[in-house]
């Protein structure tokens, strides 16, 4: 661990307002530093006391017999920010600052406060975590800077995950529910305000600890993706799980993530985008932060998702059934030779085929549970198993089935979860280390995340490998220019994407011929980078069947343009395209996450239904396979009622050359809007309709 | 309670098949009801032993000083049959028979023996319980007719709560996650394969118990909707809620269901309008059955949906945005002088506005908490808090914490519900009577579903209220016959539901009139009531632009259906229908629910969309408008882009006449698809331009 040692491995620490209270802020990291086993050395300073907590106290940082590599600002308001300065002055090499009421209460005062601060710092080579920051605390070192109350009642539990925070509570109350299951944590670290050292890239410095097997993130914000695709990128290479709880998700929330942390508003829709691109799953809320911890941590590699599921109660597996079809788990199919197995050991009422029904019959035997186990585990159509023993206790021999159920994970190898509701249940099994959640849905919901993220990061690892993801230059929108709509189909063209056959025609004559050549009917269409909304003035006319109607709207449009005062760039005459379904795409540039390519359903309402999936380049045309799958109109592209599939091909290698497009530096393209892109049936290809382009100036 | 207290409150319990082993199946019922205090006779029959756990034990039913009320039939296969014909004898009222291997493992054999077993108790006046039933358990009177094994490690823990169950383990598992958050069950009982006493005509009995203020129910079929309607009625009158998880929800589950209950499948989408129509609350699993049963028994009345947040955790309080956000709960906005009252009492840096984040400052004060819960208390536009406490402990003063909540929940009367992660804090807000939850989502999500439920069973009891729900005949579809489309649309319009102006024309002269009369373009379709799919045949042309190409396509068609040997009723020559969207109406008889409306998106692809709401007459205008609301396309009909509104009222009243047709004995319609419905803006109208009834012969 070289970067950011001094943050996760300090050889001195030093507290300024440390206290002789472990309740109070500059007391407790007093105690955890002593309480965890921290083995460098550790100053207090409090000029009013000649000892603190047992430890001699320091009357100022000067006093020190050495700079401590890290120093913890446990004063308040402008005081931290002299004591900021002092570190940065004495040699310090990390300053954690607890104090609140900067960037996050005042946007304007507070953060030039906060960059004062790290002006300081950076022109003396130190680094800040915070302010606002509840601090640091890495298990593996003992380095505990931080106020955290949930360390007071916790014992040295260290393990192999880390969650890294911008909030204090949320940095400790995921390591609680890990805690009630008996998961211990090796770093949990809250950054406040990341004036300085941001979560993403403390993240990058813990995902290089050996120890760390699978990182949780929660986040407010994400200012600045650039650590978090580096922590992505080592997080691949080492095969390291991260599952990411971002919140801000609605409008309220983002209003509220502004009070707490004065966190900037991402587009949720492309945070979705940017995590999967990069392998990392994200939870829905806290429970799916932490719940599948255990699963990641087996050491399973899973071959898919088809789930055996045995019970001893019918409802769980109708239960089981229900859950595992709703997040895309088949019921696997058992081999007929395995059914025949079955009915030789179970009883003639029991249910042989998946889910496995023991029946209440497991009650008078307790030994059918271990008879079939062995039968099942030979399956070769099973990837994951799921045994519900909702009710057992008295009369039943919990402790064989956990044995038993143990034996079967260790030959099988496969992912295994119990559902057990009884606590006494629930402990036998997770005795014997088989993974437990109270009911069937929880067991299959972090069953099915561990395969998908699996499955997730895959997918992210080939994408990394067989495309350069160097970084494009961004054109901001402010600094954009609207093409005309001829540059803008003529820029698509000029990449190989499909356009409808059209003329830019400069005179009425020119557009009789061109209505000649094209063929009616055609569509007339006026021409200006200065006009957006062409319909509303109306330069757009479908259908038009003459030669001679033709030149009259050109004569006709260019009086609307020249009445309007915009610039005429002359009149379109197009072909009608034709096509089965008006499908959209679109790109812009967002300005944390760069160029994000949209495909979906088109027509005048994309924006109300929004059935379209977001792409951030670079892609292969497989993940537009796979996004256009995931539509809500993805079934007619194979055709229903009869009709022919469409031409996904050729849609899919549109989408692809956008992606190529808005990776071009040279293109210098900003936004794009293609709406309609007529899709044919297959082999027909596609055609874009109407497209605006907004290019960097 | 006087519908079947002898099931419910019997007067002696005789065991055939006692065992003197408590972990036994026939030992279990003896001990339990010992345990639980039943005050009746217990007869166990065993003619192998004197005595069974303590009570004198009888050779046979026959050596009984009396015919018992009930007698629970612990005896397996037919053994069981026999027994059950010897109860119906001796003058049994109740039998709950146990045993299994019945109609679950064999539709045809299994479900014989169980109609013979049936027939035995009906002709003596006997009812039966089961066959595969866990048996029935009344905590209020003792009467455990049951072998659950949760009962084993339970204390008589008698509360306001019951469920009622066809599965065993179901009947038990929310017993257990209840008994977890320290709330007693008055009933928990489990029918098994419902041949007789069915699990609705048991709830129904048991909702007529006055200290009964909860009802749970799991069913994996509903064969029957009679004693579901009436318990839905019983429940409404005296305001009690139901909760139901119905499981079989995807085909995996449905097949599952099949092998355990030997459960009919329901059509799903129907099983959430029924509930939904009857103001029963749908769980979507275990967990969501059982969750927010706390707040249920509080006795709140609540009055909307603004929730307020008060967190010592900014992260808290954006989670809790989004949560609520995303359930449909708004943050309510607090009036100026709340914020300006709580801007006096916290410091600079926490948030005023709601959420309320303490920030925390509440570790160096914890006062604050105390004193800002009177001011927001006042605040008139909270309809519901949540207090997030993620992170307390050593250094926060928690007892107040939880003394000052419970206070706050007192002075405001609304919902209150608290989310604490650690287990001591929990306790503490819990030992005040306070609702906890693990984290904020659970909280939130409890919360919605007691607010919407309230709704859910105002609404239904408000349309009990308006409507008469006197049943219509059922016609079934195998004497169905569809109707030509002339006579489906004169169907139709006799009953004020507006149709495309239309001609049915019976030879080439009728055609050309009707072309002049109508005016062109019209779309010309051949007419046959043997003809259902008129496109393929060639038999729909549409913007036919002439009088004579109308009467040309007359002939032709009339040949067409010659040629296909089907009855010719003519062609219909129809006026091209304007409008804006095409919607569709449906309508269909569901062998268990009887009529079901359909309302939604029209088109080709209505059946890869669904975008349909499916409603259960009899139904308001307000229940269509409500239906129409949820619909993906509903955005669309206020007017999007400048557009104008629809016409949501012609609409809403074809829908609503639809309603009426169905429950119509005298219509006899069957079935009817009405797509597309052409949907024009606000005052044009909508009006039917296809359509196909089936028609009960």
């Amino acid at each position: 661990m070289s970067r950011l040692r001094a943050a996760l491995d300090p050889t001195s620490v030093a507290i300024i307002g440390a206290s002789d209270n472990p309740n109070k802020v500059g007391g407790r990291p007093v105690h955890f530093l002593d309480k965890f086993g921290f083995k460098g050395k550790v100053y207090p300073i409090n000029p009013s006391r000649p000892e603190i907590q047992g430890h001699k106290s320091y009357a100022s940082l000067a006093d020190l017999p050495e700079a401590p590599e890290m120093v913890i600002v446990a004063v308040a308001g402008d005081n931290a920010i002299a004591a900021v300065e002092d570190c940065a002055a004495a040699g310090v090499k990390i300053a954690v600052v607890m104090a609140s009421g900067f960037g996050e209460v005042d946007a304007v005062e507070g953060k030039a406060k906060e960059r004062r601060m790290v002006a300081a710092a950076h022109k003396a080579g130190m680094r800040i975590v915070g302010p606002n920051s509840q601090g640091l605390a890495n298990f593996g070192t003992g380095a505990i800077a931080s106020f955290s109350t949930m360390f007071m009642d916790m014992d040295r539990a260290e393990g192999h995950v880390a969650m890294l925070s911008q909030s204090g509570a949320l940095s400790t109350v995921p390591v609680g529910f890990l805690r009630q299951k008996g998961i211990g944590v090796r770093h949990t670290h809250a950054t406040g305000n990341d004036a300085d050292i941001t979560v993403g890239e403390l993240a990058c410095a813990v995902a290089e600890d050996p120890e760390v097997r699978l990182m949780l993130l929660y986040l407010e914000s994400i200012p600045d993706k650039k650590y978090l695709e580096e922590l992505a990128s080592i997080a691949l290479d080492r095969d390291l799980p991260i599952i990411a709880l971002k919140s801000g998700r609605t409008e309220a929330g983002k209003q509220a993530a502004q009070s707490h942390t004065g966190a900037l508003a991402n587009e949720d829709r492309v945070v979705d985008a940017f995590f999967e691109h990069h392998g990392i799953w994200r939870a829905p809320d806290m429970r799916g932060l932490v719940e599948a911890t255990e699963l990641y941590l087996k050491g399973w590699k899973p071959q898919g998702r088809r789930l055996v599921a045995i019970s001893n109660s019918g409802a769980v597996c109708v239960l089981t059934a229900d859950a595992a079809t709703s997040v895309g788990m088949p019921m696997a199919k058992l081999a007929p030779q395995t059914d025949a197995k079955l009915k030789g050991i179970l009883p003639s009422f029991a249910t042989t085929t998946n889910p496995i029904d023991l029946t209440a019959a497991l009650l008078s035997n307790s030994a059918l549970f271990g008879d079939i186990l062995p039968v099942i585990a030979e399956d070769p159509a099973a990837d994951a198993f799921l045994i519900g023993v909702p009710v057992a206790g008295p009369g039943y021999d919990v402790e064989a089935f956990s044995r038993d159920a143990a034996a079967f994970g260790k030959q099988t190898g496969k992912p295994l979860v119990v559902a057990a509701t009884q606590p006494s249940v629930a402990q036998a099994f997770a005795a014997n280390g088989t993974s437990v959640f109270p009911t069937e849905v929880e067991a299959v919901t972090a069953l099915h995340q561990f395969l998908a993220h699996r499955e997730l990061m895959a997918t992210a690892r080939e994408r990394r490998r067989t495309h350069n993801a160097s970084e494009a230059p961004v054109a901001t929108r402010s600094s954009a220019l609207m093409l005309n709509e001829a540059d803008s189909l003529a820029l698509l063209a000029s990449r190989g994407i499909p356009v409808v056959p059209h003329r830019l025609c400069l005179s009425r004559n020119e557009a009789v011929a061109a209505f000649t050549m094209i063929g009616g009917p055609v569509v007339v269409k006026g021409c200006s980078a200065d006009i957006a909304h062409k319909s509303e003035l109306g330069l757009v006319r479908l259908g038009v069947t003459s030669a001679d109607a033709t030149g009259d709207i050109f004569t006709e449009m260019e009086q609307i343009i020249a009445r309007n005062g915009s610039c005429f760039d002359g009149v379109i005459v197009a072909a009608m395209a034709g096509g089965r379904r008006e499908m959209m795409i679109g790109a812009h540039r967002d300005p944390v996450f760069g160029p994000v390519v949209v495909v979906g359903d088109g027509g005048k309402y994309v924006e109300i239904f929004r059935d379209t999936k977001l792409l951030l380049p670079p892609f292969s045309a497989d993940d537009v396979r796979e996004a256009l799958r995931t539509l809500r109109v993805a079934p007619l592209f194979a055709g229903v009622r009869g009709e022919e599939p469409m031409d996904l091909d050729a849609l899919t290698d549109a989408v692809v050359k956008i992606g190529e497009l808005m990776r071009d530096p040279a293109a210098r393209v900003v936004s794009l809007d293609l709406n309609p892109v007529m899709l044919g049936s297959a082999g027909k290809g596609c055609v874009v309709v109407d497209a605006v382009v907004f290019h960097g100036a």
